[in-house]
């Protein structure tokens, strides 16, 4: 039916896309899954916990005739709401300086539109969410990694290094902390370094915050909202996603000081009306409760942190560092291809009738070969199972290497 | 506290974007009734008529524990519904073939970074929904108009017409219909010129259908994939927002049977990982049940416009026409500059204690100085408000006229 020779050639961009590295893994765990192999899932960001009843409460809540637009920036409660959030941080925001979006996803690609333009360069530590790059592509800005690794528990490099990645394009650095895919937390004066780079080279500085309260050890959640000198240039890139167990909703949000910055994402915000309106009802109520939940919530991640960097201990092959925070770990395996590695442990292996499912890291990674032997562990499992999951990659590992030998 | 000097500069883009051209006319209406008097809102696309208690019912059906990330093409059970929803119109949909968005919002986004690279070019017959525009400047398309008139009830110009806006970097035609903002519905001849157009320099035919219902006269509700020819290089774009009244759900899809186009919305839908969910389940139970409310709301519709257009017909200096579908006509004044008069209705004016709210067209124009004496009304008021509105517009004129004199 289709005359193939005629069809029209799809943009450039649309071309270069990645489709999701880890979509092409899923042929193949459904069909372990069909030979009756039990799959652990450790390599999806998608929190098993429940959502805050509270949250679900608040979008049944919704008791209106009409399902009408809502305001672009948001609604004001959920605004007011969320500068209430911060006082727990220490930090005055006022609803004006939030700007509600659909999902974390938009706040990224509104902060890309608003800082450059095509050609225009954002630098980013590598690795990283790898749907930066997805929405980098879409609005035309070239992502440039800064880079970081395992051995130095991916932290900052000095900002002597970060300043000679800097070329007359470059708009901003982006930062995510605690961070997706690593787990890391920047310490202050890694933060110091990067503010006073971006102050320097009169760059807009985007954070990632997405994860705030995910911090271990005794940490206490923060957000670079504390340093007041970054107030003209900070843009906060925040979601409901995690910490209120609601990927499916939708809500993120930016909060900024910069009023230039604020208007630009109003009119980005006028062109696509406003933001889904039920969950928002849901996330107001979130926040009114978070207190009721939120540390019950951080404290399951933190134990099975604990379990699963107890149990990486165990295999000495494996380079992995304790994470900080968030709910991930990137860990080097003794392997030459972890994508290879990762499709062989669901084709090929079964241990007591089960495997696991591992995100393979390179993805994360633009500096070409970086990561290729590095995978993503998300700890988006109860203990037991986690438990279970961390000991079969340990022993898959020797197994995939005894293979052949 | 912020140093004005150092504020990096925002991107060209962010500050060319237009700020929406209705909202600043809001602080007048607001001004307006903290004066007491009564505004009559023919300016925006809200429809009043409840959202069908099907959808909300869906809304509230949603009982998991847990509101996770859903497929980035949006749930399965609403594309099956989506794909029976088309039988009514006698075309052949496969659920594969349906792309939930968020909104028609992200529709027209997508199809834009689909067909274009930067500074590539869609034609658009002007007046148009000034949207486009923003997600085309926030996606460095560039649109071009082709040239439409009140006088011709908006249809479109022959092809040797289109055919001379065609550059080497035209890559497709976005057509509306029926229209927003004209209420015209295209004949089929009109089409059949625009396919051979589209045809003949290969470009894509994106058709934004989100009125498709909204038919009057008698005329058969219908889509462009009836056109089976045009199937290869036909995208249409559509929304529930407004055949369920549901415009704060923000639930949008795209339907087109070309294969490379569909794998790369997944592309850009695994960026933004997935549409909001819970709306997703209010959409889901409004197709299950449509046939149960869309006729009453379309005749509700169509006996509003019979309204307005009787009213309007009263006024000879108002060059109206009667329109098709949609709930939009655009109305040529005798007044010089239509902004001037709509700002004025909302200062210096009121007859009885009230006055109206218009949507000045020259925005929904690219081409300097078009549509400047013309405006938008929105028939989405209650019919006797409506008539009553209209006739307050057509005193407003001669009164407008008669300043000063």
């Amino acid at each position: 039916m289709l005359k193939e020779n005629l069809i029209s050639k799809i943009s450039k961009r649309a071309k270069e896309m990645q489709a999701s590295p880890i979509r092409k893994l899923y042929p193949f765990a459904v069909q372990a899954k069909r030979r009756g192999i039990t799959v652990y899932h450790l390599n999806i960001g998608q929190p098993d916990v429940p959502t805050p009843v509270q949250l679900l409460a608040g979008i049944k809540s919704f008791n209106e005739t009409v399902l009408p637009y809502g305001p672009s920036d948001g609604l004001l409660e959920l605004r007011e709401e969320i500068a209430q959030y911060f006082k727990k941080f220490d930090v005055e925001v006022d609803p004006s300086e939030v700007f509600i979006t659909t999902g974390g996803s938009e706040a990224v690609l509104f902060a890309f539109i608003l800082v450059g333009d095509f050609g225009d360069e954002v630098l980013v530590p590598e690795p990283f969410y790898t749907n930066y790059q997805g929405f980098a592509q879409q609005v035309g800005i070239t992502l440039r990694p800064i880079p970081t690794s395992v051995e130095d528990g991916f932290h900052l490099p000095n900002r002597e290094v970060i300043k000679s990645l800097i070329t007359p394009k470059t708009k901003a650095i982006l930062l995510c902390s605690p961070n997706n895919p690593t787990g890391t937390i920047y310490e202050d004066n890694e933060f110091e370094e990067v503010i006073s780079v971006v102050r320097e080279f009169d760059l807009y500085l985007l954070v990632d915050e997405v994860y705030r309260e995910f911090a271990f050890d005794g940490r206490k959640p923060s957000t670079l909202l504390r340093f007041k000198d970054i107030h003209d240039r900070l843009i906060v890139l925040d979601s409901i996603s995690k910490r209120f167990s609601a990927c499916g909703a939708r809500i993120g949000f930016i909060v900024t000081k910069n009023t230039e910055a604020l208007s630009a994402f109003m009119k980005m915000g006028q062109a696509r009306l406003c933001p889904p309106t039920i969950e928002q009802w849901g996330a107001i109520n979130g926040f009114k409760h978070i207190d009721e939940f939120i540390d019950d919530m951080i404290g399951e991640y933190e134990r099975r942190r604990n379990v699963v960097f107890e149990e990486l201990k165990k295999f000495p092959d494996i380079e992995a560092r304790k994470p900080e925070g968030a709910f991930y770990t990137v860990v080097k395996l003794p392997v030459k291809n972890a994508e290879d590695f990762a499709v062989w442990l669901l084709k090929d292996f079964q241990h007591n009738g089960k495997t696991v499912m591992v995100a393979p890291a390179e993805s994360f990674y633009l500096t070409p070969g970086k990561g290729v032997d590095e995978v993503r562990i998300a700890y988006v499992l109860e203990e037991d199972k986690l438990r279970d999951a961390i000991r079969i990659l340990g022993k898959a590992v020797s197994v995939y290497n005894q293979r052949g030998k």
